[in-house]
């Protein structure tokens, strides 16, 4: 192999790291910098692969992507577990909507009727019949939807997953600070870093989540950290036993959701603010999580809370996110996934390795080509 | 020095280090047994030093006991800093203690009207004056006291301080889990532990908090553990300041507390719950602290929760603790402080030296003397 066949990946999240697999599946070379692999909001998620609740009127493109992409899930599950040699901890229970108010149903209804135009049809239930589905559901849910097709990952188990396969595909993650992609006028040269020499590059993938848009300028301004505070509980003996699907919840207009994990786990999330980098987990934050949770699953008030953080969603200015080559030559990005990041994975490193093959992505990637913004600036 | 001079601590919590620190000062050879050092119910609490606003009525003994280590705790704190050459971080801004509902000003006057009757006058506010002088104190705040003598220590400034002096005056921590006091029928001859060979003894000074009853056959059944879960919060930039003082209160009748450390952290505590050795943090008792505490002092919304951790109080039967000889000869306790092992641990510390001196102890530590359960048994 000759250096055009050598792939620089800056990031080891989930998007970094998938892309690094299926690079080094189809032959590249592959090193990946990041000063603290496995650590940021891949670490820190919930892992809901929920992009039909998770649809909003006017974001048909990323449900086209999300469906897309949760569709690739079972596959890409599979073969990472075969070639990791561990799970990556796909549920595959599916996912319940939960509404308190009379507002919240009315919600629920407006998104239910939203999905039916799209052709994706959801089963609409009362409240007797969601906590059929569901006991651990409080008398406080009036109805909701059933989405049997709307999954869940263990983010955790994935990463571990992830990087087992990356080592064994020949990947090598660097703890390395990367600063900037400095190219040369025309083509990427070299990778500047905060914590040592600079690293020669002719191709560069750009996956590092909240911060990508520090590292070239093409990407200036497109990707803004949106701060998610999340919690992790644990049930104790004698407690009620958790939901067995992906609990997701309108509470006075608030959405929460509550993921079950292996094990008895059950993460509950996430605020959403816009801070800068800050990640402190806040008494606000705790309060209304724990609050509009118990309202839904008041069995949890006997959990453990085991464990409270912060991550940073990469943002973007269309809620979509970036996935294709822009700026100079040998530049490719694949970030601003905002919610979306581990969801998005499979469809995103498929994406990636076409677009390094010289192929065409696959059909609703095109919508998160980077050259959106290019276009706009003109 | 012969062996009579020599004296085992097993545990090395406040208390222990407290007692040990002295002995040694006294001229004690000593040696502290921990399996886990300074990371108990003393590394976890709130270090109130707050024996009138803590008084019950029917628990006169153990409010003078307190007022008498409150009195002893600046010259204890001054000398301990010398001697350690680092502060124990005491704090003498004083207490208020606030009530929210009707109900709750109710039982503020009648503590009030209890402690003037033991001739311990403390000053009753309005909403408004409590105000003026903790702003903190949100509107809900209808009223309260004042209490200037009730002070407060950083407990783990106080166990770092509590080392050092330990270290300097020659006495040795060892990571060992004491298992059981070995006596030959009449004296103590050893300590058995349950990580390697047993420690030859002919004076010992149980100071294992909860964990002290399984020690001894004399102990049995006196010392159980009462959880208590607790918060520890810090100021962040743009929120409101934390109060100076210590800040109690009862809302809708349930006590909380918020007590402040130098550098804007805020500890909050406590919940109590009797159930056995479990130190899980519960999310019901992370969602009681934060919405009572928030009641009270409403800028902590904003407030980084920094970390959440739950402890085991050691409960006597009576609220007392248990200092002085029992048992065998050789055999000493000081343990059973429960909510107030803290406060009490410079009356406690010196009382143990005047026992191990074959001294009187201060007066008000006579009716802590564990023969009151010895003689109840007979």
């Amino acid at each position: 192999m000759d250096a055009r066949d050598e792939l620089l990946v800056l990031g080891a999240g989930v998007i970094g790291l998938s892309c690094a697999w299926r690079a080094a599946q189809a032959g590249w070379r592959v090193t990946v910098l990041d000063p603290a692999p496995a650590s940021g909001a891949s670490w820190v998620a919930g892992g809901m692969l929920a992009p039909v609740t998770e649809a909003w009127p006017g974001e048909e493109e990323l449900l086209a992507l999300g469906v897309e992409s949760v569709r690739r899930w079972p596959g890409f599950a599979a073969e990472l577990g075969q070639a990791a040699g561990r799970s990556p901890g796909l549920r595959t229970d599916g996912t319940v909507v939960a509404a308190t108010g009379p507002g919240d149903r009315a919600e629920l209804d407006a998104l239910a009727a939203h999905l039916a135009l799209l052709g994706r049809a959801v089963q609409r239930l009362g409240g007797r019949e969601l906590r059929r589905l569901e006991p651990a559901l409080g008398p406080d849910v009036r109805g909701g939807l059933s989405v049997p097709d709307d999954l869940a990952v263990d983010n955790r188990a994935l990463l571990a997953a992830l990087r087992a396969a990356c080592d064994r595909a020949g990947v090598a993650v660097r703890t390395r600070a990367a600063a900037e992609v400095v190219d040369d006028g025309s083509r990427v040269v070299r990778v500047r870093c905060a914590d040592g020499p600079p690293v020669a590059a002719r191709s560069v993938l750009v996956a590092a989540g909240a911060r990508s848009s520090a590292l070239h300028p093409a990407l200036r301004g497109l990707v803004r950290p949106v701060k998610g505070e999340i919690l992790r509980l644990a049930v104790r003996p004698g407690a009620l036993p958790p939901p067995r699907r992906t609990v997701r919840a309108l509470v006075d207009g608030r959405p929460v959701y509550a993921v079950p994990r292996d094990g008895g786990g059950l993460v509950v999330g996430a605020t959403q603010a816009e801070n800068g980098f800050d990640t402190t987990v806040t008494v606000a934050g705790v309060r209304d999580l724990l609050r509009d949770a118990e309202r839904v699953l008041p069995g949890i008030a006997e959990y453990a809370l085991v464990e409270s953080a912060a991550g940073l969603r990469p943002g973007s200015p269309d809620n979509l996110p970036l996935v294709g080559a822009t700026g100079p030559e040998g530049l490719f990005v694949a970030t601003g996934h905002h919610r979306n990041g581990i969801l998005l994975a499979p469809v995103t490193a498929d994406a990636v390795a076409a677009l390094l093959g010289g192929e065409d992505v696959p059909e609703p990637v095109r919508a998160a080509d980077p050259a959106r913004f290019v276009l706009a600036r003109r």
